[in-house]
């Protein structure tokens, strides 16, 4: 496993949020962050001078990056994989590797892949075509989600389906391309784990959030999630095991809804969807954990020792969603509070402005 | 009092950890940071792309910065008050005024300051040549300090006083110039308090820190610090009473010496020094409060609530001065330890590069 000594520079694939606050924890570390994106007025250019302002499919701009940092990773998931799997070809380390947001793109490779470690999901099926969905409503029933295979994030490309749902329209609304349909869960609450993870295999995993999803995005995430230990253990099994065999070097996010009632597999969590990068829902880590997610997925990259996952308080992270980040002078006015804005000049509906994280009582 | 919301430019006099650390915290809240400094070699150019790359007598290149930001304050206490005072000049608010800087910047007027409301200090006399000096010994005794009037930090321009000290050479010493001597203070701890006060007179007062000095350079800050209640609140008060009377908008640091025994006043806390800007002994507030000393800094400046004081966990601060930093691949493998790194390319000896916070106990 190769060391990076502070002083070293980190590349970014993406100028969004998740690369912003990793620019920060690595700049807190010792560390340069050099960004690569298309638009120079992303929110993470604003905390580092290093840039590269390309399209992702510059060959030529990519490898000029590769050349230029001394590991890159990447804070947006729906990267074109050839923009990766450019730089590998230089020789240049990208964590996680393009083979694992190639499974992690893809809704039916990532169930797949779940499933081939033994672990569970939602009955799926894939879908091509209208005859398709149609066989598949027949195998799955309804309630169901019909969901892009790609390209999906905070509900988009996404449409519920109801007895009487005309399923032509639901294939038209997604707009005809490859998809998958999943089985509606019966679940008593999502959560999601997020676990680091070093090239020498070793791994430190962080307490599972309980997430309130409003309109399909999240809206709060809850530590502790309140889960039953052995629940929570099963959790956190899942998202090691996941990492563990990706061979992510770096974080991966696992969303899981909890049963309600045991699976014939005897399965309390199933695996919804998995991520390989910071998450939304590890904010809190900020404010409640001695190191934060970002920390953390520099000090994985990086091959440093990876930091205790423990909290030190009780939290509540809400995201402020367009026009609720107006709500900031409110926020900063609350004992506890932690506000973080993201830096974005406009707030339209749904967009992620900022996060305010209130630690409620110590742990 | 003006608002300034985030998305605003806060303009930031000196390039070192300090501005480093302010602008990290100032991005946290969705603040842009625009750094002016003489060096482009300068720790806090990595954690912004605005700067101003200049001469602090660089009149013309001050007024540009001055109408490129939105607020101006400073992290580096050795800046030509000109400087403050041409961007005054042009209407922008500089925060603190240049008028704070002014008498912190000297030793005989921030000492006739504290006085002048009541605070003890240390005796001290003004010395400008040889003569002064054997006065001022005749009236102060031994052992005392020498130290130039202004330009002092860290230990430098100091000589220590013993009987049978050579004057002349003491005199040479410290380079000749204007100079105080300070009668030696029978303390038992040092200690500083920061307090954050806005344009409106509302202060935030941390509480203290007790300090240890080796080589006169800050080695360690502990929280909480053991003093009694009362004494804790008297240097609490002091530090109050100075940003007051100072009209400080920002940050005010007061370095303090606690006596053993109550002096004829009933003072059990003297004056040593007081910084109108973060202070190396507030590090510890970035990882063990809720608001860190730099982003309380960022809300007094910017006229937004003030945040909480009170500290989540004890805390000791160790400083990385030199080689010291050649240790951080252990400091990460602590649980609990919090490490800083400034991104400073060579590790003088004494040189701050870094600090460590240990989370040691829930307070």
């Amino acid at each position: 496993m190769i060391t990076l000594s502070p002083g070293k520079t980190i590349g970014i694939l993406g100028g969004g949020q998740l690369g912003r606050m990793t620019a920060l924890a690595a700049a807190a570390l010792g560390y340069k962050t050099h960004i690569y994106c298309a638009d120079d007025t992303e929110p993470a250019l604003q905390v580092t001078p290093l840039r590269s302002i390309a399209a992702y499919d510059d060959k030529a701009a990519l490898r000029r990056f590769a050349a230029a940092v001394d590991v890159v990773t990447f804070e947006w998931e729906n990267l074109p994989i050839e923009a990766l799997e450019t730089i590998e070809a230089t020789g240049q380390l990208v964590c996680p590797a393009a083979q694992v947001l190639k499974i992690a793109q893809d809704r039916i490779l990532e169930k797949n892949f779940a499933r081939s470690h033994g672990l569970g999901t939602a009955e799926f099926s894939a879908v091509n075509d209208v005859a398709d969905l149609k066989a598949a409503i027949e195998k799955i029933g309804y309630p169901a989600m019909l969901k892009t295979t790609r390209m999906g994030y905070d509900g988009k490309g996404q449409v519920r389906l109801l007895p009487g749902s005309d399923l032509q329209q639901a294939w038209q609304d997604i707009g005809g391309v490859p998809a998958i349909l999943e089985a509606f869960v019966d679940f008593s609450c999502e959560v999601s784990v997020i676990v680091a993870r070093r090239a020498d295999g070793l791994t430190a995993t962080y307490p599972p959030m309980r997430n309130v999803h409003r309109d399909q995005i999240l809206a709060e995430s809850h530590y502790p999630s309140g889960l039953p230990d052995n629940i929570a253990r099963e959790a956190q099994t899942m998202a090691t095991i996941l990492a563990d065999k990706l061979q992510v070097v770096g974080l991966l996010a696992v969303e899981m809804f909890v049963l309600k009632t045991p699976n014939a597999a005897g399965q309390n969590v199933l695996m919804n969807e998995i991520a390989p990068r910071p998450h939304n829902s590890g904010h809190w880590t900020m404010d409640a954990c001695a190191c934060s997610q970002f920390e953390q997925l520099v000090r994985a990259i990086c091959g440093l020792p990876l930091g205790v996952t423990a909290a030190h308080s009780h939290a509540v992270m809400y995201n402020l969603l367009g026009a609720a980040a107006d709500q900031w002078q409110e926020w900063l006015g609350k004992p506890n509070a932690c506000l973080h804005l993201y830096g974005k000049p406009e707030a339209r509906a749904g967009r992620k402005m900022g996060h305010v994280t209130v630690l409620t009582e110590e742990a």
